[in-house]
């Protein structure tokens, strides 16, 4: 079927959110953990990763200005250090919790029952995440279209099992049953196809 | 393991790139068909695609000035529009294949083996792709940090079986096998775990 600009435009506001996000694709899952100015800790579920380079290590985040996601934005903006976190897709839903509209003086990790890893006093990790990556905030972009803002941070320090770890430097995700999601509430685990060799022309 | 800032960069170039991209988790594998103003045809993948609103309805690509991905750019920068093509996973190995620097006078179309499909003379669409999406170019974002480039493009139609979208509006990508990838070279299907309700404080 196909659905033209105007039919879009039409679509009651919820089917209209399910589809355009589920209309996304396939997403990283990752836990943003945040730290306010007053020491408070905050975790919210994400799914708007965006690997932008490798040299430096950059990674983008798209942040909404009126979602739950705000107290980690202005947690970002105020500390300029975050982590990301990925999950087994067995704790798929306490990472779905994390997106409530929890009071600003309430930590997600008490609330959804992660626990909190600290190093050297950084912003909290997820104690049992399969991946841990310490963030330092380079720049925000408004994307003034919508009002979104693109949080883009450099890579300070990851953490990850040894046996995850490729000798040719890729990481197995995939055999760690790591979280992805789709939309707005919709969780999956990746199956492997293969992999490939750098394409040339025949 | 844990990786600091300067363990990270003195990795060997191609295992860092390798490490980071992985690192960046899983993405939808999305084909993006374009037509340069002399009318040559043009199909890259990308792995970069961004939600960015439902209302209106704006995705993103991340372009590397210094890739196979810069025709696909020029192109959308000429034309003002593009496709977004979602493929079955069993088309892995073609859709890798686009990644392949041809000559630009080449269609990844033809060499690769996937059929145009045209709507109205719009650019062209992979024809048996599960989900097609026409974009229109609203803005592009230099992200001056690295020298990559935010394409920003709206929604102007939707193709997809009726079958997959929802009566809520989610779309059934996984019942579709719709391919997706992490890193470079890598694939995978997506295999559902579960959908919950909007998440509320208890």
């Amino acid at each position: 079927m196909i659905f033209n600009k105007a039919d879009i435009e039409n679509l009651e506001k919820r089917f209209r959110t399910a589809f355009i996000n589920s209309l996304g694709g396939f997403r990283q899952a990752v836990l943003v953990g945040t730290k306010s100015k007053e020491g408070q800790t905050n975790l919210a579920i994400f799914n708007s990763l965006i690997h932008l380079g490798a040299s430096p290590a950059l990674f983008g985040l798209i942040s909404r200005p009126d979602s739950v996601q705000r107290d980690t934005l202005q947690n970002i903006l105020d500390t300029k250090e975050y982590t990301l976190n990925y999950v087994r897709a067995d704790k798929y839903e306490k990472a779905h919790q994390t997106s409530a509209r929890y009071e600003k003086g309430v930590s997600e990790f008490d609330k959804v029952g992660f626990k909190e890893l600290y190093h050297n006093n950084f912003a909290p990790f997820v104690a049992d995440a399969v991946v841990k990556i310490a963030m330092k905030l380079e720049q925000t972009i408004p994307i003034t279209l919508n009002g979104t803002i693109l949080i883009i941070g450099s890579v300070i320090q990851i953490e990850i099992g040894e046996s995850l770890v490729g000798k040719d430097g890729f990481i197995a995700l995939s055999d760690a049953e790591v979280l992805l999601s789709q939309g707005l509430d919709a969780y999956f685990v990746s199956k492997p196809i293969g992999r490939l060799k750098y394409a040339k022309p025949e």
